[in-house]
């Protein structure tokens, strides 16, 4: 911790600036920045984050110097301000506001107004000379005073607050409805019941100190760091509990003293589509909650947005503070070389700038104004690249539900769920509670909504024949969504309060009952689940790559995104493949830009057409002659299967990993199922029943799956190796170019990899031979588990590359299951144990480490050697990042997420120069 | 590989030497040691087992320049034994044996005689001057390279053998029984229809070549490597598959030769029992096969072993050659200073050694012979403690079936089945098939053997009554095995082909039903299941330190390893603690020897008595309110626990683990018990059900446990914690010394063990300041997750000190779930991808790796780290010689592993210098 606790601002001279964010806060480090712009901003200063942590550490103490120095402060901020804490002629007020290193609007708590008591109070009405501003002033600091900082507030949720329960019966008494009805003395009589009310219910006085009041906000606004919504916010925003608040106090100005007087937010450049036009809307005599609690219609801040407004602009009513605001804006947006987001108030005339942050904008706005400001060189392209984040990609790429309709039938009460937004996405369609209604409703021409507890490998079909996937249970990297998201199907899963009842075909959402057949809308980007039918709007860009419905010309999103990604293509160091296995993803990811398939699973193949069932003739046969048989059936299907993909990527490599998940999968579970098989097959159902028995595994991640399988039955990989170099054979007679590189899953041991390798080896002699051929691959495995890790430079002996399955990873290395971890892990985040989910981030500081020690030692046996990741992680892009940082080869994703991993490959580059 | 193949002996002259057993085998080496020594020995050489690996990694090819090599080594066997290969008038006849770095008795293939043909046969006759051995030898030597080289043999296994079947043929139109019947032209008639045989069978002559029969039997040896046989005796003594085996070619020496001829073994001591004196037996006029066939009743070696028998002594017969042979032994054991296993042939009143290794013996024989030679003088003390096998200790420590009548009774056909020999020892009693009624029928002082299709914590109480412990499911780490292992229960597991039927009470055992109340016996130490009872006889060493009904001085077996012990105590340096949690346990292992305990599982504390009714309600509870309720009824009766074992540790340091498994370990299965729990609790079946069905996980072993208890349930570490610490401040008053060391499970994130760590030492604050007491006391951690080893150094900041869990590191590490590895593991070692079970030594190239960088990463911390293992690995000698290695304070094992613990550790320092 630095011996320097409080950063002054004031007066054209500040100690912190826009870099210190961690240390001051977002909002701190810029007034500290504006101020040295000279931008009027009202004096004040911070009090930094490390005091925030060092108090928690101290038992929730202010460490020793702290007050001497806000002391020294507070007295600059009088000489700049002209006026005087606590002084009954001429008092300063000050607010005081939290401030954390990234924004947490409306989560941690503020006091406006401090210093006012039964003798400054007059001060302020001499200084405004208005009694009713000065008493509401007063009124409103002692309301949230008493809640903030002493705790007064409703109990229960539908509790009335305890002020405002005194205002109405005020009101009744007066027989009046609006505050602004209120007289001065009406508010003074407030001032002194609201203050009897403390007493009362607290039997404690309100302090009449300012001093006193100050170190009890300070110690309000601290504690309100970790409050129930601060926690709850820091989770859904990877935001550390370790990062602290900092707390800004600062000389109060008002846009509420009458004439010449109001307040505005506005933003450099329009954030909802991007459009080079200052964007704002302020009050007339208002303090800044009035425009953002809607009570009064905002007035537009120029004619550009004027429109239909009756009311007259800040540009009309105020021309000069207009022009003030506009060369304000510019010098910002030149300085921070990016759009922003501000707050002002205008006190008798006089401008005060309060905040300035970088704006938020949607995908859509963040992609033109990235593109603008290059055009207009204001920044590079390298910046404009940092200015886009790669996840709102996804935003552009998705179905939409137009949200006036959404909102309308949110109003209507319609909001089913929520779950996790596991498949980002808009989409609708009719309930089906199983995958072979899902196929066949679908293939009448029906949208369906596919809805399941839980989805499993034989939805497959059903999944892809539905519009999007509602699931019960599982968390973002179950089955369905894993699935969805690799789909690009819209997917809300986890749904805990959903009731599905498969037999009586309907489910039952908090009372709502919705029957097969019912339409429903899914949001797979917020996790919404809402009755009936919600217009989508399709993305523009997949109208463009994919349907070619649209012309590259007649689409600004299209250019402005195939721009970014050229750019992004430029910087880039790290390649991008995707993880698909039907040809249609493959024609998806490579129109994405994907350069490879990082991971042909080739188990879903097997769930194709009639083939499902000569796997399972497979592994009921008790012979290996009995495999070998049903092996043959499987045989030019799935060679069938890799000539289409080979087509498709005609020149690109493709990694094409064996047979993985453990062999129950494939066999049926349900007792019809089970009845139907056992007939076409013409074996018993008991014979079936005792092999599913004998599949059963107590802890199925860890059992029988990945090259166990290949190992225990070699004719399995030796048939998935003669598909692969017979189809490989074959195409490169039609003349298309074929790198195929097999991926051996699950090896922990050198061994394994070698005994695999060895059957690949041998199948692809024998093929390429009879072919006439001697066609280039690889063969190489999946780094998942940790002794691979730990062991690579044995394994590298026999690999050719190394493919980092991160899923696996994790759940080997933290010893944690992502199907069961959802349980406890919400605790983890709430007690700060761990920040965010690493089935989704990457956890680089232990998962990142086994990893590490697996490419240093799989280099130290082969110096080339090419290494990738093909779990979910690469498509994440903090972990992309790290997987450059590392010296990854490239990162493979599924389809979707092919472009957000091209954008952020070429940040890694930026961010690590 | 190195340049020479070949290693020559001979005539006093030897290339080799007993060190080069890798590179010669064993019995290569030793027989160019005893050249060297000048004891006779046969003239001969030895391909090398780098030549065998050469050959299998070279498609089955001799290396270039081996025949040469061979041809030259033959013509010096042939210059020292004056005989030619392949001459008709003074033939060499030659062995040809395989020798593996280890010995593998009977698993590799030998061809004897080797270079006879109808040329060279005249030669024998010549030299030995008798055509009957002449062709005796002649037709042995076609069957044996029919069967071995050329593959002539039975298909199936109840077929005859060709050979033999034309044997039988000739006896019967002889009219005869007996091989002595047959005359020399028989013989000769037999070699003649052999050689048909071949010719018609496999379309190829016999090889008259004497060369060709050379290169044919090298080959045969080598190809023997890979049999069934050998890959099986290999997995079960853990052989790696790439050592190879060594071929040993060595002159013939005829112990059947006639008059003055003989063969036989000895060893140098009573292997046995140990004593002092030459023991052996040998048959005049005989070859090797004969003596070890048991055709014929061989003669005692000397007076000492005569006894009742009729015949005379070799000491008698050939009183000089006993002298030789009595030299021999004085110089074998003074050279390689251990017993030795001898074999030796008389051709022609000259005595040839043909073979020496260290002898076989039991454990009671090894402590006798490791005393007796230090007292002696012949070896150190150091030297004795290498001679006796850690693992051999558990012989001394288990009851043990009475032999003559178990043979007997395998002999009637009594043996039911057999399974894995989970807890060494012998037991009887009658069957119960639940653990209550083991309970019930034990109270009733009947000896019950609990059967159960596998075992679960509820099952503990019903355990510890029973005398022996049987599963049909589940592994040498099962639930069952574990517990057996540390209660030191005999068990046998996963005796797979039992059928056990609860509802009937019975079990069928391959046809044989066995009805509850009925005896068997279990042999834990071989795995094998008898129908009836067996006598045991109880193992001295425990009657004198734990039952203490024999006095130390009436037990020579309890001295020899009183002494042995004492020596191993003065050379280790690792500590040796015991994982106990019963007062009992704990004596038991303070009664070995010792000094610590390094893993107290409290969860087993939860079973005793009714606490299980308050364990179960605090899970059922639904509120923080009611699991504390509930967790205060636990909290005095474990209190009691701990302050019961703190007197028994006295001054001894004990680790304390908290609640560690999955909470639906506690809850009931069956509807029975559900029924009576909810009964007791009054709360409705479905509310356990539903209780149940919610902690149900997809990877259990991945899941809600270890730590993620505490974190979820801070309450439930509290009250472990106060009942710690009330415990230690309460024994303290009466003048016990406490050291507890309290530590957390499944620790994967520093911040894990930080959240539980406080918790602890806020108790610990707590309870101590209100007995006024200040009490030392460690807070740690398992190292049992991969994370927590690479993030060892983070860990360290918070841990006090670290304890290996291998179980679970190996689990996570090898993403292999040690419950279901059963089923694929074996292909592993058929296919030689792994040399033995992970479970049961440590894997020390990749678990060892990550404990290494644990190791490293804690000290980089905390330099003074204390680390120790409490994984089963802990008593395992291999495994514990590694954690020597890595530098660890101490190991911790079941109480019956401690003294094999204090033995391997002694080893390990000795092993290291």
């Amino acid at each position: 911790m630095s011996k320097k606790y409080v950063y002054f601002f004031g007066d054209g001279r500040a100690e912190g600036k826009a870099e210190m964010k961690n240390l001051l806060g977002g909002k701190g480090a810029n007034l500290a920045e504006m101020t040295s712009l000279k931008i009027p901003v009202p004096a004040g200063f911070t009090i930094t984050t490390e005091v925030c942590t060092a108090y928690y550490d101290n038992n929730q103490k202010f460490p020793e110097g702290l007050r001497e120095e806000v002391k020294i402060n507070l007295a600059k901020v009088e000489e700049v301000m002209g006026a005087k804490f606590g002084d009954s002629k001429n008092p300063l007020l000050v607010s005081v506001r939290s401030g954390a290193r990234v924004s947490m609007p409306g989560m941690m708590d503020t006091v406006l107004n401090l210093g006012l008591n039964d003798q400054t109070v007059n001060g302020i009405i001499e200084q405004s000379g208005d009694k009713r501003f000065a008493f509401d002033s007063y009124r409103r600091f002692i309301q949230m005073y008493g809640d903030v900082v002493l705790g007064l507030k409703p109990m229960e949720k539908d509790e009335i607050d305890p002020f405002e329960a005194i205002i109405e019966k005020k009101k009744e008494q007066k027989g009046i409805t609006l505050d602004t009805e209120f007289s001065a003395d009406d508010l003074l009589n407030l001032v002194t019941a609201f203050k009897q009310e403390i007493k009362n219910q607290l039997n404690t006085d309100f302090p009449e100190n300012p001093v006193e009041q100050l170190w009890g906000a300070i110690g309000a606004v601290f504690g309100s760091w970790n409050n129930d919504r601060a926690i709850a916010y820091r989770q859904l925003n990877n935001i550390s509990a370790d990062w602290g608040t900092a707390v800004n106090i600062q000389a109060m100005v008002f846009g509420n003293m009458g004439n010449g007087c109001g307040t505005g937010v506005a933003f450099t450049r329009d954030p909802a589509i991007g459009n080079n036009i200052f964007y704002g809307e302020y009050l007339m005599n208002a303090q800044g909650e009035d425009v953002v609690a809607g009570t009064r219609t905002p007035q537009p801040i120029n004619a550009q947005q004027k429109g239909d407004s009756p009311l007259p602009s800040l540009e009309e009513e105020m021309p000069e503070i207009y022009r003030q605001l506009l060369d304000i804006r510019e010098k910002l947006e030149k300085h921070y070389r990016d759009m922003q987001d501000v707050e002002f108030t205008i006190q008798k005339d006089q401008l005060w700038m309060l905040q300035t942050r970088s704006g938020k904008r949607t995908a859509f706005a963040a992609f033109q104004i990235a593109v603008d400001m290059v055009r207009e060189g204001l920044i590079s392209k390298e910046e404009a690249l940092l200015h886009v984040k790669p996840e709102q990609l996804d935003q552009l790429l998705r179905p939409i539900f137009d949200s006036r309709e959404k909102q309308k039938a949110i109003e209507e009460g319609r909001l089913l769920a929520k779950g996790l937004n596991a498949g980002p996405g808009a989409a609708y369609g009719k309930v089906v509670f199983n995958a072979l209604d899902a196929e066949e409703w679908a293939d009448q021409g029906q949208e369906v909504i596919l809805v399941r507890i839980e989805t499993s490998p034989e939805d497959i079909r059903g999944m892809n024949s539905s519009q999007g996937i509602l699931t019960a249970r599982g968390g973002m990297t179950s089955h369905a969504a894993l699935v969805a998201r690799q789909m690009g199907k819209v997917c809300v899963a986890g749904c805990g309060t959903l009731k599905i009842d498969y037999k009586k075909r309907r489910m039952d959402a908090n009372g709502t009952v919705i029957n097969e057949g019912d339409y429903i809308s899914i949001d797979g980007t917020t996790g919404e689940v809402i009755q009936g039918k919600i217009k989508t709007l399709p993305p523009e860009i997949l109208q463009v790559i994919i349907n070619k419905s649209l012309k590259p010309e007649e689409s600004p999103i299209y250019q402005q995104y195939a721009e970014i990604m050229s750019w992004a293509d430029e910087v880039r160091t790290l390649g991008v493949r995707t993880n698909a296995d039907q040809p249609g993803q493959v024609t998806t990811a490579i129109a994405f830009g994907a350069e490879g398939i990082g991971l042909c699973r080739t188990e879903h193949m097997f769930f194709e057409g009639d083939r499902i069932d000569a796997v399972r003739e497979m592994i009921l046969a008790e012979t290996e002659e009995g495999r070998n048989k049903a092996l043959a059936k499987i045989l030019p299907m799935q060679k069938e299967d890799f000539m289409e993909i080979f087509r498709v990527m005609d020149g690109f490599p493709i990694t094409i990993r064996t047979l993985d998940p453990p062999l129950h999968e494939f066999l049926p579970h349900s007792e019809k199922d089970i009845k139907n098989l056992a007939g076409r097959m013409g074996i018993s159902m008991d014979t079936i029943e005792a092999k599913i028995e004998s599949l059963q595994e107590v802890n199925p991640m860890l059992g029988h799956r990945g090259c166990r399988l290949g190992i225990v039955y070699p004719e399995i990989t030796r048939m998935q190796a003669r598909a692969i170099f017979e189809a490989a054979c074959e195409v490169t007679r039609e003349g298309i170019k074929v790198m195929p590189e097999v991926m051996i899953p699950l090896v922990g041991h050198v061994k394994e990899l070698a005994a695999q390798k060895k059957l690949v080896d041998e199948v692809a002699r024998e093929v390429m031979s009879s072919n006439h051929m001697d066609l280039k691959y690889l063969v190489g495995t999946m780094i998942e588990l940790p002794r691979a890790a730990v062991t690579a430079d044995e394994i590298a002996t026999e690999a050719q590359f190394f493919s980092f399955g991160t899923n696996d990873l994790t759940q080997t290395g933290f010893g944690l299951s992502r199907d069961d971890a959802g349980k406890f892990l919400r605790y983890y985040f709430a007690q700060g144990i761990l920040d965010n989910d690493p089935f989704q981030q990457l956890d680089q500081a232990g998962i990142g480490k086994l990893m590490q020690i697996g490419v240093e030692n799989g280099r130290k046996t082969r110096p080339e050697l090419k290494i990738g990741i093909c779990g979910e992680h690469g498509g994440d892009p903090s972990s992309i990042e790290f997987c450059y940082r590392l010296g990854l080869n490239y990162v493979s994703c599924s389809p979707f997420h092919v472009p957000i991993a091209r954008l952020a490959a070429a940040q890694a580059v930026l961010k690590n120069r």
